[in-house]
């Protein structure tokens, strides 16, 4: 596994790869690996010969100063799970490389950015869509995956590709759960005892509004309303958003008809999880 | 020559092109071609193996309804200069290909955009650096050529492709201009006779600033003041804005020390001409 810290080494080495014909599968993260990014690293070696993982704790898609400080970092450990895992290539940047003095670019997706995660984290989609254009470029994959957890930027980052001609094929794989159904994520390491127990409520909840519409209830205000109820029922925790919108235009649904998306956002102390589900009328 | 109308099909060539290890040059036209475009293809022939021209009249870039339908186009007079001149694909896709309904992802270059023509049509760079990075993602050139006369639109997009990492050399080349000096432009055919004849002071003014700084002129208040004077002169001329600003952050500048850019746009009637020279202290 070849670990590679510049962008100029990197643009070297994907020179050659070209050349050489392989073709290259790309798993962009923020490090803190967990068996939800390495469930990417194993579909990506399926399809692809070369299997590239980025790991950049992005300073631009941080609105809150305190969360990109306290976001967990750990290159040594996250190595060896890279390796074990079988990635070929760790990029592993500078912030320095990647936002040298005079950096002006910025890539936004309009409109859907707007909803959930955009409407309480304001830049924080504008910084994820620059961060991967940027990657993008730099590495060339031929398929890029991530995961279903965020499923907005999911959706965000097919549309970018889409719309800028990229030529790269968006994987999105499902969410990996912990045992009490918590998803996978980065930020569970800052939760305490109290908090980390508090946080199964979230897949609880969400499994709720799944078996509400399996059901019949196609009521969104009813079910979110629900859901609430739940969650608000543990001590740690502060509801950021529920919504249940369209899985194409993350627009709100009033009436859940077909397949909606039912995607939240809660703070336990002070680390905010975000989880989801698809549910079909 | 081959005219390929739609994305899809160009990808498709520009995948040939590249397994066969191909260079490609290209140079991205609104169009009603003139020589400084045909320069930048005979230029482009000399450094690429293949050199793609696209025409396009780029609908978001335009600030003012009037001068979208206004623009000239005359397609089949352009396909045969572009032959001519030895372009070897061209490619001419329609609005709806490059623009489909939910089209959301738009390229920024913030900072940069906010002098010049980016305060007096704004949203106008924003169109630009879309629609290019669009470009650059189909036809993935090698180099890509522009011409000096959008002075602040070559400074915008080096910046852009340097900051996203596109891998894509950005070559500017030098105004070419009427006998009377007036820069080419296709905007030039909207001019009346009386307008056409006027317009050719702005380069007499760019000159005048230029031959000030060689006398020891250093005030740039003092040479956009005889700049003016000069333009004003001409009945069917509306200054737009003349100013002297830093050739690489475009911030004015009130003393002109070592390179500075005079750049100005002019209205004759309806149509808005710009030109530029860069001139040493």
């Amino acid at each position: 596994m070849k670990i590679i810290d510049s962008i100029s080494r990197m643009s070297v080495l994907i020179k050659i790869l070209k050349k050489e014909g392989k073709s290259i599968g790309f798993v962009p993260t923020m490090g803190y690996l967990h068996e939800g990014h390495l469930s990417l690293v194993r579909t990506a070696k399926k399809h692809t010969d070369v299997v590239a993982m980025s790991i950049f704790v992005n300073p631009i898609q941080f609105d809150r100063r305190e969360d990109l400080e306290k976001y967990p970092r750990d290159f040594k450990h996250d190595e060896g799970l890279a390796r074990d895992a079988g990635v070929d290539i760790i990029f592993y940047p500078s912030v320095k490389d990647m936002y040298p003095d005079g950096y002006s670019t910025y890539v936004n997706v309009e409109g859907l950015t707007d909803y959930l995660c955009g409407s309480s984290r304001p830049g924080h989609f504008k910084g994820v869509t620059t961060v991967v254009a940027k990657l993008f470029g730099i590495v060339k994959p031929d398929i890029a995956y991530f995961g279903q957890k965020d499923a907005q930027q999911a959706i965000v980052i097919k549309r970018m590709a889409t719309d800028l001609n990229m030529d790269i094929e968006i994987k999105i794989l499902p969410i990996i759960r912990e045992k009490d159904g918590l998803a996978m994520s980065s930020r569970n390491i800052n939760l305490s005892e109290p908090e980390r127990k508090d946080a199964a409520v979230l897949f609880q909840a969400l499994k709720k509004a799944e078996a509400l519409v399996k059901e019949g209830e196609r009521d969104a205000k009813k079910i979110i309303r629900q859901m609430e109820a739940m969650i608000k029922g543990k001590e740690t925790a502060k509801i950021d958003y529920i919504s249940i919108v369209d899985t194409k235009d993350l627009k709100p649904m009033s009436t859940v008809l077909s397949e909606a998306l039912v995607a939240l956002a809660v703070f336990f102390g002070k680390t905010r999880l975000i989880d989801n589900i698809i549910v079909k009328a």
